[in-house]
């Protein structure tokens, strides 16, 4: 590995069940990823359920694919995210994530230079938060049919037999709270996109948010949990607003927002609260456990921008409060600023 | 539904975090794959852990991401293919497959008559296994970015407490058995690529081994089962020699495949063994277990030209004995007769 010359590059051969396939897995994935379920190189990795009932009595199982344009961006990368995304959505249930699937579809003609790069950093992600990508998959598609590398992830873990976060839990008066500041991601990748020259100031937020969301297990009164990436923040209250049938206010002066995404959002008239974030908590807390929940986030790194921005209310709107004391309402919008943001 | 127009298509905003996916959420995807842990509309689904306790003591845990081109062939679809496929995988290690993720790559432009009808096929294949679709994810790539449709399955099963099939249980003088015909998903998709005009005859094999695979578990000396599929057979005794240490040989004469296969193969100098199958076992069982195990495939209707092929050796070589009695090592191929075959 690591000796790759810019001639080395993915060939339909290696999506066939044939030598080259093989060789790509003995060489690249077997020995990065390693761990016992996949060393067994059966076509399923066998899991003892105990490691399940040890932790809780419900599996959390989740997948996305992700498909961001460019597969390489400041603070991560298509694999980096495709662990941070799967990890994420299992983490907001209470959910300790513990095993990744992975199915990369590739393009005919990608560098193996790039898809080592990608793998080191799925695996590292992984191993960082004690993770293990136990089985997989691997397809080639011809040039110009895919668009240099998708990756899917599912993934699995077991949620404590007395943690019940869920939308349908949300009441009026809860409070609304975000893990951190909010656009990141998405503001890296449209300036990257957009070469609009901020390359310094702008990083994504990717990360895993397991262990900032572990300790919020023993503060009663946590809600519901999500990581608001694509649609953002607005995305997630109107979900929050749908299943609960109640309304959310916040208050545009409460919001965190790095100088450097405020600045790409009024240059382009766009609105931090729809931006995708990829390691950012949107947490519906009742009132009387907003501060256990600040507290707990501003102790660790990943939460030390969290600030509570809105209440849930009666009403079945979702309402942004401006610096002037306006009141708008918030639509989820048709579609993205974005698209291929995660 | 299915009052599609030809100008109904998809879009980039049916792959943001917006109004237009949650349209086709609502409207396509959770109608129709319909269960309890999907209608909850969290992040990730919650099982009861108590399903898999009660089937077994390991959870099997396996992903395929499905490329093949055409999208619609006879006897399937991609749709089709994808709840086969992981069923498959699944069900070869002994497991009961329970629960699906499905994730959605969807290229700009896909007329939603074509999705509908692929959704439709997934569920009513997921239905008919006893299989729920308990979580999902979409993402859509701009014309030219990805070719049609992707999809990715990931799933989950348990496996029972005494079932230890395995490739490295498998010992020199162990028979090896196929469950049918050998090669008809490969000559079905060749065929129509290369309109060699036998539509007629030609089907895929693409079916859920489960029902098949079930009474399986109560033969003793069942070593090791795979469903021959990329790569073949060919592919499977590979895998199985290598885990083993031992060879493997096959006597050409004993090979179930259908006429029209053959023909094909005799036309273009291809090799059956060598063609995809997308429902049918591989199978190394004891000697004492033969018998049952033949017997047990005959009575169900996927396992009707059940045969023994050959039989497990002390030498580490994958040899095929001819029509004239010569024999030959069977190379893994470097790569494969068809890309995108599944």
């Amino acid at each position: 590995m690591s000796e790759w010359s810019k001639d080395d590059v993915i060939t339909m051969a290696h999506g066939s069940g044939g030598r080259a396939m093989q060789q790509l897995l003995d060489t690249l994935f077997l020995p990065l990823f390693s761990n016992p379920a996949l060393d067994e190189r059966e076509d399923q990795a066998r899991l003892p359920l105990s490691v399940f009932n040890q932790h809780g009595d419900r599996l959390a199982f989740t997948t996305d694919s992700y498909v961001i344009d460019p597969i390489f961006f400041p603070g991560g990368d298509i694999g980096k995210l495709a662990v941070c995304g799967t990890a994420n959505d299992l983490a907001v249930s209470g959910a300790q994530p513990k095993y990744l699937s992975c199915g990369f579809i590739l393009e005919e003609g990608l560098p193996l230079a790039d898809l080592e790069k990608i793998v080191r950093s799925m695996a590292a992600t992984a191993r960082a938060a004690n993770i293990q990508i136990v089985t997989g998959d691997t397809k080639v598609v011809q040039r110009g049919a895919a668009d240099k590398i998708f990756i899917n992830t599912a993934g699995i873990g077991a949620i404590p037999n007395d943690i019940h976060w869920g939308t349908s839990e949300i009441q009026p008066g809860d409070k609304l709270i975000v893990s951190g500041t909010l656009g990141d991601h998405g503001a890296t990748i449209l300036n990257l996109r957009e070469q609009l020259g901020l390359e310094a100031e702008l990083t994504s937020d990717c990360a895993v948010l397991a262990p900032l969301i572990a300790p919020l297990r023993n503060i009663p009164g946590v809600r519901a949990l999500r990581d608001a990436t694509r649609g953002g923040v607005t995305a997630i209250m109107h979900e929050f607003a749908n299943a609960s049938g109640c309304g959310i206010d916040v208050i545009e002066q409460l919001l965190p927002v790095k100088s450097a995404v405020r600045g790409i959002c009024e240059l382009l008239g766009l609105e931090p609260l729809n931006f995708a974030n990829e390691g950012k908590l949107v947490i519906a807390v009742a009132p009387e456990a907003e501060q256990a929940v600040l507290d707990s986030l501003h102790l660790h790194p990943l939460g030390v921008d969290a600030a509570t921005i809105g209440v849930v209310t009666e009403g079945k709107q979702v309402r942004l409060t401006g610096m002037y004391g306006t009141s708008r309402l918030l639509d989820l919008p048709h579609s993205e600023p974005l698209p291929r943001i995660c």
